[in-house]
């Protein structure tokens, strides 16, 4: 991109401008606060989808009328290694930064502890969630339900969200081994894409209407998603239904798409967290099995394999060399339009 | 098969079967009885490679001097959410049900617990742990790595297990909801059955040394397996071989085919099962939420998709209502001189 196509922002710039936009659309100071640190943390990591984009998605979201914009989550102590949060009808973020301390203290007494989190509006990606878990040194596992846009194998009817699943493991250095991946074949973002500039797809990622496999992106929104990996991403789809949704006491992706009626919001629903501390199996051997970890790590890249989120850690070590990150001057305009 | 070609077991003639294989090679008595019971199970559920035909690969195992033949497993508890077994060097069957106990009472106090198998030896499919669990009402995972067959994706040599994955979730009647799949692309096994017919094996399944494609099974036994769903299940079979290895102090794939010396016995190393207790997150409600599982459950069969293991639940209620089950006379030919 060029200066004359591309605008530089530090992120400050980007985290005011992200204020200034959500406060413009009735969000609280609160929510406000805990919803644009994710989305300058994914501008800054490269995810196009999840950066900057997402507060066109967030100002739609918020026209349905579908968030509580002032949402004050409570945490609630459920069990020796179980916590809630009731998100109020707010989004994910701050509910997580409420019952992330609880977590993480469950998780050191008893050696594992789950978080579930209620009553939220998503938007984002799962692995802001597993940093901040494993940050404090611990094992993550992550996942949620969205809106029920995928068949089951063997199926032909949308039931499934696109269900993400994401994990962590602490390093030594900057960054975690972390994968955030759809059990969708891919994101429904991708097959809009595809939709918008009049591109076909590949088959394997949707079926029209009467279940038949399709090249045509607008077929595919209207039928089913399918699942990656066929049986077995339905399989663990499924698994993500069910202990990020009745497991919780929350929403499946077919409830929460019911419960939308129409009107387009992001997936309102629960949220699964599960933390491990290795101390807690090993002790005080636990740093001389986590080095073993690393010769993992070291067989994976040295045979010129990729670490998952390896592309967008080095993202983000290139925005925070610039101190801030370069947005399409489209997208910035658009972004400015959300404040008229 | 005819009563020529076949022959109907009782399930306490195959039970005797085992046993008398099983201590005409040196195992122990205690160690017997575990491994017959997931013997005659697997052979119940129509699972023809985890069942009677596990007997020769446990001989061939046995005869490596790799399982100490008498082990006699120790439950550790480690911490309020975590127990271990020490295997102590005998198969994963009966350190598992020693474990049990504790990761029950431990799920039902705190919610969410984890059991270790350390230092044990695997020769049979997960969903007999997960069974257990769910049988006490509560939710399971459970995953283990194997041997160091599987390339990591974009890579080309073996560096993951065949790492199955296996869930189960509690349900009204007989059965639970359960799946378990290894996340290589197929199972080893079912490329030496390709091997030994002559077939050639698909394109996806598998690598020469040189890292290209193959469809000669040979090529891709001395080659590299490949996972299943490209980049997300070689990340997911990486989680495995870390919460099941170094999390637990036991060994990855790769260090446990280099402890095997080329004997060529069975994996050797850990196994992780989490257990979450329904209850603990919803208290008096979690039947009411669990019923909002079951309308998941229609909405997949409804549209005739398949629920994982819905062909091994019908194998069992055939075999159920016959009191036994039907070997090939060859596979009982070649337990017999198992006995010689």
């Amino acid at each position: 991109m060029t200066a004359d196509t591309a605008i530089f922002l530090t992120f400050d710039a980007l985290a005011d401008l992200s204020r200034r936009i959500l406060r413009h659309h009735g969000l609280g100071p609160n929510q406000i606060e805990a919803v644009t640190r994710t989305i300058v943390a994914g501008e800054r990591d490269g995810c196009a989808s999840h950066g900057a984009y997402r507060l066109i998605v967030c100002a739609a979201t918020l026209a349905t009328g579908k968030v509580i914009r002032d949402a004050d989550p409570e945490v609630c102590d459920s069990a020796p290694g179980l916590a809630r949060v009731d998100a109020g009808g707010g989004y994910a973020q701050l509910a997580f930064e409420r019952g992330l301390p609880l977590l993480v203290e469950k998780a050191q007494a008893a050696g594992i502890a789950a978080l579930a989190i209620n009553n939220c509006v998503h938007f984002a990606a799962l692995w802001p969630e597993i940093e901040a878990v494993t940050d404090q040194g611990l094992v993550a596992l992550a996942c949620t339900p969205s809106h029920a846009w995928v068949a089951p194998a063997g199926g032909r009817k949308p039931l499934f969200g696109t269900n993400p699943l994401a994990f962590g493991w602490p390093r030594p250095g900057p960054y975690p081994f972390v994968f955030d991946f759809a059990t969708s074949a891919v994101a429904r973002g991708e097959i809009e894409l595809h939709c918008r500039s009049g591109r076909k797809i590949p088959t394997g990622w949707g079926i029209d209407r009467e279940g038949n496999d399709t090249t045509d992106p607008a077929a595919a929104l209207a039928g089913a998603m399918l699942t990656f990996g066929g049986h077995k991403g339905s399989a663990l789809s499924a698994m993500i239904e069910l202990i990020a949704g009745p497991l919780i006491g929350d929403m499946t992706s077919a409830e929460s798409l019911t419960a939308d009626e129409g009107a387009g919001s992001s997936p309102i629903g629960g949220e699964l967290i599960v933390a491990i501390d290795p101390s807690g199996f090993l002790g005080d051997a636990a740093a001389q099995h986590m080095n073993r970890a690393e010769a993992l790590f070291e067989g994976i890249t040295a045979q010129g394999a990729r670490l998952p989120s390896q592309r967008r850690f080095a993202a983000r070590e290139q925005s925070q060399e610039r101190g801030g990150v370069t947005l399409a001057r489209t997208l910035h305009d658009d972004l400015l339009r959300l404040l008229d």
